[in-house]
């Protein structure tokens, strides 16, 4: 078994777009890639079995909070951890838990130790620091797992996000002595991506992207972006870093977005993407489709008898027509929830899927163009 | 295109089993059969996908009250039928509105000329009258349509069921009569089956047999049954009525029922059964399996990683875990409950294609007691 491979294969000559494989013991990944979110080991309302025949997801994402909180991680040690658990038997990549901790403001305290924060189940109390997290995604077992930083909030001042960063640089330190002192538990490998922060400020962006380069990890992760700055400040920074992270290896963009973020960031030189937005938007009748956006629960759909998205190659996509699905929806029917989380997961897959297309055929940059601008239609 | 034809093919000779296939335009249906509940045109989690994959079903249901109030008779008469509307290409058996209208007592009167009732929707104010219910059933293009009939409450008295029933006949010519002057709208034969009313009184009932025989309908339906009286009492009709049907035509029990009420009442010659229970216990956690009745929210099945049936041919049932199921309802996993309803609806269909083979095989009688006293067990 072996450390995860990165091959880059091909590069946009009027972008920083690429297109590459990851290699991972539990298969291959086609970057760019979108990674449908499993919270607590489930793509909401989405079963594997929909993931891989309509989805055609390479990877998807577990939480670290969540899946500690509930199985928790004596379930999935007997389990034999999650792939065994959900029956995943593709790359599974888990966050640190760091971002769910921060976002319980109030009920969670910073310290250099780590994080204490309260359940929000029952309101039990626990302690995250940099080696618990370690372990417990060694016993959850992705095959790529994340360091344990502090997120700032978006509008923080130079200040914070200047200590915040330095706190960051000393988790990831203690984050990489425990993930080398433990072995991998399940018979594969296990990858720990460091995550650059700094806010919005380039001077900081730059220093941790040395500092996290330094680690030589086989990947490396961009945080604390799309938390609530400008759209084109997140472009500039993630350009920003992108140019002072290791080529050679993958870079994910945590959190990012919507599928137009999607196709700007990869311009920008990113591989890897997750957000909850294509499961949570559809489950609130707000469709992604080829020709543009869709809010299925319109009463213009009620009539309209055509499939959700005829262009695209998603069974559910075609089989299903607007006006069907809206009648579901407006039915508050659990299979509208369904429909509608496939439909949007299989968009951003077919999306990610296009865009390395064409940075293979070499004209990227202007479909990127086009591409946007039609995505944004209001349908 | 033909009216709905029923084939006798097995006679169990210790019981009053039988083994059948009924043709439609829509295809064939092998009985005994279990028709799953797709109240507003859709299985509650449950995808036209995974109804045919791993459910098996043959025939599923639409109810006449719910679809009439949404997407209403406008939107499934321009979709061309329901057929149209869900993309189910296989029969659909479509109810009467009547068991639904009454439900809603304190917001309904009966008299001779139908029914008033206010939508629990909206408050709106509607009227089902015989002939309009057949042409609300015509708009919606069921295999099977279903008689308009006056549902007694469980333990009416004599002189109530009585009077209900006569009132069910009169309505019942004058379904026949609407029925037989309106055409099919979308190009297949659709058929009507008339309902046996008359409470628990066996005289009621064998009058209420002979003037549904009468009629000379490619189907007959049992109503009123399992509407609080106990279970031997159902027992008692169900097989009285059965006595005095047809033995030539289908015979539907409406709303019935358990696992073990099925097997029961197919020994006393039932064809077709119908129930929410697979669905709406499972969305609950209990699930009926070929070992007993789990409820899979129990603290024991939360270290099991046994398949969540190994003996029923049903993907989902193979492919996820107790605990894992166990997990997903208690984090309040939308899978949980299509995972729970694709089960318990494999079971359902499962049960009564094995109850087929042990008819044609001849130890129907000897099987379904082992059967019933496994099933009921709580494990």
């Amino acid at each position: 078994m072996a450390t995860l491979s990165f091959e880059l294969q091909h590069k946009d000559q009027k972008s920083n777009a690429r297109a590459g494989v990851i290699t991972t013991d539990h298969g291959e990944i086609q970057t760019p890639i979108f990674m449908p979110v499993g919270t607590v080991g489930s793509v909401k309302g989405v079963s594997q079995q929909l993931l891989q025949s309509d989805v055609k997801a390479q990877i998807i994402l577990g939480n670290t909070y969540h899946l500690y909180l509930r199985p928790g991680t004596d379930v999935l040690e007997k389990a034999g951890g999650l792939h065994q658990f959900n029956h995943w038997d593709k790359p599974i990549l888990t966050d640190s838990g760091g971002y769910q901790v921060f976002s319980l403001a109030g009920t969670r305290k910073i310290k250099e130790e780590g994080v204490t924060f309260q359940s929000h189940i029952d309101g039990s109390k626990h302690l995250f620091t940099p080696e618990k997290v370690m372990d417990i995604q060694r016993s959850i077992g992705g095959d790529i797992i994340m360091a344990f930083d502090e997120c700032p909030p978006g509008g923080s001042d130079y200040g914070y996000a200047h200590k915040s960063m330095e706190l960051t640089h000393r988790w990831l330190d203690r984050c990489f002595t425990q993930f080398n002192a433990t072995p991998d538990k399940y018979g594969y490998t296990q990858n720990l991506f460091p995550i650059v922060q700094g806010g919005t400020f380039k001077d900081l962006r730059k220093q941790s992207c040395e500092y996290i380069a330094s680690k030589d990890a086989p990947g490396n992760a961009i945080g604390g972006l799309s938390v609530g700055e400008p759209e084109p400040v997140m472009y500039e920074i993630c350009d920003w870093c992108c140019q002072h992270l290791p080529q050679q290896k993958p870079r994910y963009l945590m959190g990012v977005g919507t599928p137009w973020n999607i196709l700007e960031c990869i311009g920008l030189g990113i591989d890897m993407f997750d957000c909850v937005m294509p499961t949570r938007n559809g489950r609130n009748a707000m469709l992604f489709t080829t020709q543009g956006v869709i809010n299925i629960d319109n009463k213009k759909w009620e009539f309209d008898f055509s499939p959700i998205d005829e262009a695209l190659p998603c069974e559910m996509s075609q089989y299903y027509s607007k006006s069907y699905l809206r009648h579901l929806f407006k039915a508050k029917e659990l299979l509208a929830l369904t429909i509608a989380s496939v439909h949007n997961l299989s968009f951003y897959l077919w999306l990610v899927g296009e865009a390395r297309k064409h940075i293979v055929t070499g004209d990227y940059a202007s479909w990127k163009e086009e591409m946007v601008l039609k995505l944004k239609t209001r349908l």
